[in-house]
């Protein structure tokens, strides 16, 4: 698992979490009646330790574990098919809240989806990136559960290729029409395709509304602006930080130059010229039409609307 | 060189008329001096019709071979060396005609670069799609040659990565500092890394200044609105065509699937997921600063301004 995790076999940050619970009840169930106390603290832990190394950024990650670990700490005395039990109950119940999160964000923005319209989506913010349904995919498989029909188109998502590689796929198997374009060709697509909106995820949103999500979102709602289309953004109340007044305290991460440099072991740029390679963008509060949360659709003025919605005892 | 033109290893309408020009004259070198006249002219005619049915929609492949055929047909009684000289001249005319355009262009948009500034350009649009120097990239390279220092954003261009390949090892081969980056980076450095403007070519131009480009340029035309920069279409007065009105005119070719679904061998795009894939898209005028031309640089109101300019005969 940690090798999946760290190979980006497993990616998406619910999924991330999700996966890792599974794996310490896994790691739980793997004791034997027999085996001392010792012997399984210790393994325990270098489990718990083994995941948290394996992706360092990635917070739903910490908090899954953290949430296993406190279970086992609190039952470790307890005969030993209770503390196993313990265990698979708080990852299955992990699971189950991540499930519920994509399904109530569904069920926040599946009524923006008329019959016969048109969406276009970026990345994979769907079911391969948390426990079943997704962020933005959620709002597309509730509308087509509701009978909407409707179709997608999907950015490719340079470099890593999400939208080709996986949203492609995600909503083709799920019957939902969906068209792989490049990602330089969503302005033209608005203009003479007649997309109704943009959904997308996101990675990390500020107080004031401002998002961080995949690179090419900020690019993406400007062009929705321009062309007078809505441009929503699909994300649970954790990928709200409290803490964060607005998008200048989002760090971008500048991965490496080898994923533009070559593809499939193919070079692609000549050895002398430069890359520049940021992860994510931060797209200004001002060009958001809505956040379709788990708690419902926010609409401007994010503020204290947002902190309302999303934080009601703070 | 047919099969060279028709594999795009001669890719770029200025390119292609050049190159069938001097593929003209070497084949009238290669007759002996002791061939009848049927052998040659039945040669000379299988040429010209390879070359004309290498692509079909490059206009100015068709220029160069109706020019050099009339040169040829005027000629024909006369000596064999007089003949073949007759072409070989013609063929260096046609190339020297087009180093002049883009010196012409290069001197008309040099002005617009300042010291240590960053501009962003498309595709390509230098001396590999022309016969040295290229459209937009001949305002760096006349730039380049009056001193000043600036660098230079090449977007990969998807799908077939023009910018990567191109662009980028033209302007690292002649010193010019630049940095490749995924199309969908572009509005995000516009945000993060001060770009001055957006220079880039076009295909064909309308009289009231609405240009085709390679797909992608429209959506950079709207972000370079958004951030407040301005956006130039450097073409010389031959791709601007006199018998269109406006933009709505322009077809766009929409190529196969096989571009966008798999890379070097390997497939992207899952099976059941539809592509589309524009190679142009159209940027209206209202989105263009400027053109650079052979003629000078034309700003707007465009309409009776770039008649002027362009057909004054008219």
């Amino acid at each position: 698992m940690v090798e999946a995790i760290r190979s980006l076999r497993v990616r998406g940050a619910p999924a991330i979490g999700v996966a890792a619970a599974f794996q310490l009840a896994h790691v739980a169930r793997g004791f034997k009646p027999g085996t001392d106390r010792r012997t399984i603290e210790r393994t325990w832990s270098r489990a718990v330790r083994d995941l948290n190394a394996s992706r360092p950024t990635a917070v739903n990650l910490f908090a899954a574990t953290a949430r296993m670990d406190r279970v086992f700490q609190e039952h470790r005395a307890q005969p030993f098919t209770g503390l196993v039990h313990r265990l698979e109950r708080e990852a299955r119940k992990f699971f189950e809240e991540d499930l519920e999160m994509s399904r109530r964000i569904g069920r926040a923005g599946a009524g923006l989806i008329r019959n016969g319209s048109v969406w276009l989506t970026h990345c994979n913010a769907g079911g391969l990136a948390t426990a079943g349904l997704g962020t933005a995919l959620a709002v597309f498989y509730e509308a087509k559960r509701r009978g909407r029909t409707f179709s997608v188109f999907a950015d490719e998502t340079r470099p890593l290729l999400q939208g080709a590689r996986l949203t492609a796929w995600e909503l083709s198997a799920s019957g939902i029409p969906v068209t792989v374009i490049c990602d330089n060709m969503a302005g033209f697509a608005m203009a003479r395709k007649r997309v109704a909106g943009v959904i997308t995820g996101a990675d990390r949103i500020a107080m004031n509304g401002d998002a961080a999500n995949k690179i090419g979102t900020f690019g993406l709602a400007i062009l929705a602006k321009h062309h007078g289309i809505p441009f929503y953004i699909a994300a649970p109340a954790t990928t709200f930080d409290p803490e964060l007044a607005d998008g200048r305290g989002i760090p971008i991460e500048e991965r490496g130059t080898a994923e533009l440099r070559s593809f499939n072991g193919r070079r692609t740029v000549p050895e002398k010229a430069g890359t520049w390679n940021p992860a994510f963008d931060v797209t200004p509060a001002g060009l958001i039409t809505g956040f379709i949360t788990d708690r419902g659709l926010i609409r401007p003025p994010f503020g204290r609307t947002l902190k309302r919605a999303l934080f009601p005892d703070n």
